[in-house]
């Protein structure tokens, strides 16, 4: 979990970030509110998909606001100073629009917001939520500052903002992304036990999803790519199918364990029976592009840098074409995240970016490959996070 | 799946609700972007937790606005006329704030906006969203309709309209949920066989999960209450722990299928080793309480009428106070939704509700039990739509 140190610590370098004359914030993307009070609705809960919002006051601290129902649906103890909850539902009444009950709790920080400069996180605050604070007041100084003609974005862009403060993790995420990992190996062991011929890409999943929350210790998502890379079909993604795998078969493993909003995000590729000379020189490439790579990792390099790296050993294999994504990118709490190692990125590596390499390779006749770690970039090289056993068998 | 007729039939009805100088409408709660489009970004995808927006026009008919990513990131497929892209990631270049690639096809759409009257719905459409609608145009006539002093709230409202139109489902929508509650009685009948001593919550919570899964056919979230109630602690709910259970306990598995956001959502309770005589009498008292609900179960039951039903074996036995929560409520999309069976519910039954009968009984020194089946309501009855096992053995 997020600790209460990391919360303050990061709610800190935000108002570090902000104009002195702001002096509360809004914040209302869920991922936001996670990462700044450790408040996530669970999604494995009944109210998955329901919000909460987060007030931030220089003056206050941190303030949760939602429905009665939604604030007992955390996945985990927030760190706040004050909670308000419009209420909703009570085990006797008809229920009113839900929405309207987290709006009800706004209500109850309008006045005390009145004529405070501050500032709204206008990618995710819902217009309802808007125009409780600020059309109630038509002479608030929000209008002004937080949202009327845009002025929220020239003055403040709040939602980016707190994206690139989420690049360089605390202690507190790398021991919930690691929390994770750990998981999502116990999920790859138990791939290499079962994957065979005959076996469904359905079947696998639900054993790595069993064997990864078994090690997780609670329930959490798993979700990501199970599926075969077949000689006639080498390059397919996402959730499994029926398929029953066959000798000859690639079986790529790329999947997220994710827990209180962060993911880990590593791949194995396992040949079904045993790889062909063909495949094992493939997956040789993708292990010396992944060891290119890993020479780059520090802070300071240029992502760019890092995938001409992870490519080269293609190119100098006369092989280019094969290898045709990205070389990785950033994670965290969402996917992908900054820095992304792609030809033409912009990106420079940043000590404490948590960030994926992942080299692939994808041949008809052949089928399709693909690696992964996960690494903690540092002011002299890397930490790798990542703990799976990479290979064909 | 839902089918296109029935989000064909939504969106008629919904329009036909509506009045008739409005031209468009834009849907953001992702719950009714796939209720009338069968859309929604799986949950188990690297892109969960991201929107798409949905954009109705009379003439015009069903627009998914959203970016590249998100918009490839279906539980299932949309039914729409078009889609309307933001680029985001093309794994070649950095990458700019999703929300704001979000933003950027509603730009695409804003010009053939202007000057028409719409309405947004206020409770999911994002400040920043609003902004590219009505403060690009300020004669906008969205501004006047649908957001400008609440105006949209006071003409139309249109999220408590949707929401109301979801109780009465249709054909697609009640095999989507026979499909999750087919999975649901899978994890019920692995629970018969795995429940015993020493066996912990979070195991039994696994097997279930992957008998439910396994029933479902494809990856989807089983998440709910699955925790003993002990006569030490009558009244547990939430997920799982690691607290390994004792013959004498009650095991309670209160649990949701959910799939394209649909949710199963019916319950059995397991007595460990074997049930008390006392924990027996309460077990019938609860079929007893579930039959007297059934008795009531029809279109234009008051919904306090059918609570009462429930709860009067309960106080023919003089223990009215073991029976403490709702008797049941509607189900679909959100947990809980209208009709709410509890005693000063203002709610009627409506032919086309599908909702749960839940009673309940928690009492220190015996344990706690409850039980429920999902109903489908119709003029003269109802349909029974779970097919579990209800039994404490």
């Amino acid at each position: 979990m997020l600790t209460k140190e990391g919360c303050l610590k990061r709610r800190e370098r935000l108002w570090s970030k902000v104009p002195d004359h702001l002096e509360w914030l809004l914040i209302a993307d869920p991922r936001h509110v996670q990462y700044l009070a450790n408040f996530m609705v669970n999604p494995l809960s009944f109210s998955g998909g329901e919000r909460a919002l987060l007030l931030l006051e220089r003056e206050r601290g941190a303030t949760l606001l939602g429905d009665n129902f939604t604030l007992r649906s955390a996945a985990d103890e927030p760190h706040i100073d004050a909670e308000i909850i419009g209420p909703w539902y009570d085990h006797k009444h008809s229920v009113i629009n839900r929405d309207h009950a987290l709006f009800n709790a706004l209500k109850q920080v309008s006045d005390r917001l009145y004529g405070r400069p501050g500032s709204v996180e206008a990618e995710w605050l819902p217009v309802g939520a808007w125009e409780v604070l600020a059309l109630d007041h038509e002479a608030h100084s929000v209008s002004q500052e937080a949202g009327k003609k845009s002025k929220a974005n020239s003055t403040l862009d709040l939602g980016t903002l707190i994206r690139s403060l989420r690049r360089q993790k605390d202690a507190d995420e790398i021991a919930l992304l690691k929390h994770c990992m750990e998981a999502g190996a116990a999920g790859q062991q138990r791939a290499q036990e079962v994957v065979a011929p005959s076996i469904t890409e359905f079947e696998v999943y639900r054993e790595v999803q069993n064997a990864a929350l078994k090690k997780l210790g609670r329930p959490g998502l798993v979700y990501g790519d199970f599926r075969a890379c077949t000689s006639t079909a080498p390059k397919q993604g996402g959730l499994p199918t029926h398929y029953e795998l066959q000798a000859g078969d690639l079986f790529v493993l790329d999947y997220s364990v994710v827990l209180c909003g962060y993911r880990s995000d590593f791949t194995n590729t396992l040949a079904v029976f045993e790889p062909t000379p063909a495949q094992q020189e493939m997956f040789d490439l993708c292990m010396t592009g992944m060891k290119a790579g890993e020479q780059q990792l520090k802070a300071g390099a240029k992502a760019a840098d890092v995938y001409k790296a992870v490519k080269q050993p293609y190119l100098d294999a006369g092989r280019g074409e094969i290898f045709t994504h990205h070389a990785g990118h950033g994670l965290g709490l969402g996917h992908p995240e900054a820095p992304i190692l792609v030809p033409e990125s912009t990106d420079v590596l940043l000590a404490g970016d948590v960030i994926t390499l992942e080299p692939g390779a994808y041949q008809e006749g052949i089928g399709g490959i693909r690696i992964e770690h996960n690494y903690l970039i540092t002011e002299t090289g890397f930490e790798r996070l990542s703990q799976h056993h990479i290979s064909l068998t």
